[in-house]
């Protein structure tokens, strides 16, 4: 499993993700889910990936494959498409091509193996606003907006309460850090198969780079304090409501 | 969709659930999930019911059949089996032969129907200990301990979060209150699905009978109050724990 979420606020965009990929409960492992692109100053993209490490893999060489060499289709960078919509149509149409495919070759063997995947593309190009869209195994997708300005892929659920009760377009870069800390600790806390260590980053709105990158590893001291901190400041609060 | 939630206490049990039933999104109706069955001071025992509706209300009638008619079969009657164990037992046994039934005869039209159902059964008998066990469709069971207090049936996801913060053993009946319904909150607000109104109850350990009944109504004045005082609280927990 995994757990990737990603703010769109009005200061910019934060991400984090998890690094846990597991094939079977007995064989787990470690891979980056985030990945970045940018030309500082002129362009900034992240991808977060969540399902089928094969074809999220596969679909990152893809693209990244498209940037270093432009000359045989233009059309298919994402450093070089004119909006961040043609970039999260680049984007669903490299993954739905390359779930296509190897979903063909699973169903040949006749195997039950799961090929689904999606993705969050998040970022901005001079000139542009930020803009984030969750991108489906089918290559469609839907886009962060004012009314629910996050979104999130893999285990979504036991980090979704904190997010609706705190997160709003003008919460500064410096909260959304915290809430999708907070968000990650409850559901390290639940599921197993999220797991440290974590991939922060944080975007200014108007940067068109990565301001901030933060790998947070297993046992930091700092993420571990702040865990603490809220589950006393919520058995706190536990303790102040009435019924 | 539902969300039925039960906490073993040292002091006692507190059970709560939703009512809203759903045959698809365009088809939503108000059952009773929690059902009571008393001899006041000799035995109690509570049933909160998930999954197909068919399934876990001809279960339920047939647990009453048995009730009302002991002399056909005294194994069958759940105030008259010598411990709780056979009480899971008899519960476990019914769920699963009325599923296959009706798996049997949905399976026969060819109709992608689910008929799995789950439950939640509390009670204690004079002299005997309370305990809480969950009911899987094929009629076996797990039971709440020391080290998990509590079990879940439905979307249990959203909810467990601050029942793992709050609830242990030594929780005293008006916090496990407070816990089952913070819990029930953050579900009602994250899946539409599970909805009011509530049905809460609370047997206090020993007195074999249900001690506390309470229906809350959409709208009602105290849990939305308290619903309320906890949002602004975590908001609250949220801006003084640091990052």
């Amino acid at each position: 499993m995994t757990y990737c979420v990603g703010l769109l606020l009005r200061a910019g965009m934060v991400l984090l993700s998890d690094t846990r990929t597991n094939a079977g409960l007995d064989n787990i492992s470690t891979y980056r889910k985030m990945f970045t692109f940018e030309e500082p100053g002129e362009r900034v993209v992240a991808i977060m990936t969540a399902g089928s490490l094969s074809v999220t893999q596969t679909t990152l060489a893809r693209l990244q494959e498209a940037i270093e060499a432009p000359e045989a289709d233009p059309e298919s960078s994402i450093l070089l498409a004119p909006s961040m919509l043609q970039v999260a149509g680049i984007v669903g149409r490299t993954l739905a091509e390359t779930r296509k495919t190897i979903d063909g070759r699973v169903q040949a063997q006749g195997k039950p193996v799961a090929t689904a995947a999606s993705m969050i593309v998040a970022g901005q190009r001079k000139g542009g606003a930020p803009r984030m869209f969750l991108i489906y195994s089918e290559g469609n997708f839907i886009e962060a907006t004012e009314d629910t300005p996050y979104l999130q892929i893999g285990e979504h659920k036991y980090g979704k309460p904190i997010l609706d009760r705190v997160v709003e377009p003008g919460t500064s870069l410096e909260d959304g850090q915290k809430a999708v800390l907070l968000s990650m600790d409850s559901t390290l806390k639940s599921n197993l198969s999220v797991g440290m260590p974590l991939d922060l980053a944080v975007i200014e709105d108007g940067a068109c780079r990565v301001g901030l990158r933060r790998r947070i590893e297993a046992g930091d001291p700092k993420f571990a304090e702040m865990s603490g901190a809220w589950s006393a400041a919520l058995r706190d609060s536990f303790a102040r409501v009435k019924i």
